[in-house]
């Protein structure tokens, strides 16, 4: 399965009902479901991770940790307890006691540990993209499960499969922010991230079911 | 005054009575509390906000931002619901709808915007100290309110002063990771950010008494 379907609350609702309501009804379409920091934050991660219970697919943090590793790893003690399986953090934050502190506790607790090494929004050229190579080995050195890579920019999608062939790469910007299903997947990527076209539908169920057709075609049509 | 007390619960408490413990018997001491991501995630930045209710100094929600500009300024938008009054960001994911974005949400609901623009672990050497004069002009158009720099390295500290008179920085690092009180306040700083030398000793208020007192002799020395 392709598909990691993003939830995002917005603002005026009841973050954990909200997150149930659509996992309940797209979880046996994707493959696990990424949660944003403001539901985290807004709700804290033990009643936001009560909704996930029994389900055995990703349950991922996107917390976008950037921290000292003491502390990345402090905080994914304290998400796994309540049961997330993966966690977004950056390569920004270098090897040496930022993510080999924070990948040796993952592996401890077998969370899978995701990677950034590039962004969606148009910031991310003005620092990021300069040192793409040197997350990129960040990310080699923490041997990390996967990375998280834009699908609105597919030549990066590109650039880091060939780079890293082992790594999982999860690809979000699909949908509302303007990828289409199934370029992210063709460009190299395991995973497509969507969110809005999908949870702000009046149908998410039928929406993800939409999706996942949309990327099998794609694929076809790609590796044909 | 020039101390920040950093609240980070060890595991096994409760984070929110643990908080307000050090906080009620430090609050007429300290210029302002920083409250890390293992906190707010475990309990909610709801439940951490109320510990500061009635408050007027600086309530600091280091959650070390670094997602696209509509994600950090939705996280905000909770953050000032529930009481907090200034957040730290990284300079790293730019400033077009990263910083950018954010210091406007800040501005408006008048919550500081504190950047980060170096950090105290080995790392930080990898990646970010090769961009640390982008990261500065990061923090200049977004006109951030505050900048953290390490106390164990007062040379940065002196370096983002001497690029930046005008903003405040903020400098974690002394205490337990190696900083003497006063350190960074020689080279520039205009807090120092205290945790454990404080919040895991046995009279947490004495504590906090003695680093205000050497932060002070430690100025007259290197102002003599």
């Amino acid at each position: 399965m392709t598909l990691i379907i993003a939830l995002d609350p917005p603002t005026g609702v009841d973050p954990v009902e909200w997150c149930r309501s659509i996992f309940e009804r797209t979880r046996d379409i994707a493959t696990g479901f990424k949660i944003g920091l403001p539901a985290i934050v807004e709700a804290g991660a033990s009643r936001i991770g009560e909704v996930f219970r029994g389900f055995d697919g990703l349950v991922i943090a996107d917390l976008k940790l950037a921290d000292i590793g003491d502390i990345m790893a402090l905080t994914v003690e304290k998400l796994a307890r309540c049961g997330f399986n993966a966690v977004i953090a950056h390569a920004f934050v270098g090897y040496e006691r930022g993510l080999s502190t924070l990948s040796e506790k993952c592996r401890e607790l077998g969370v899978k540990l995701v990677a950034v090494v590039s962004m969606s929004h148009p910031g991310s050229v003005e620092v990021m993209d300069g040192v793409v190579e040197k997350l990129i080995s960040v990310v080699e050195r923490a041997r990390c499960w996967g990375v998280v890579a834009p699908a609105t920019r597919p030549e990066m999608v590109r650039f880091v499969r060939s780079r890293l062939s082992w790594v999982k790469i999860l690809s979000p910007g699909v949908g509302a922010q303007g990828a289409r299903p199934g370029d992210a997947l063709c460009a190299g990527a395991d995973y497509e991230i969507v969110g809005r076209a999908i949870t702000r539908s009046s149908d998410p169920r039928e929406a993800a079911r939409r999706v996942v057709e949309e990327q099998r075609r794609a694929l076809e049509r790609c590796r044909a």
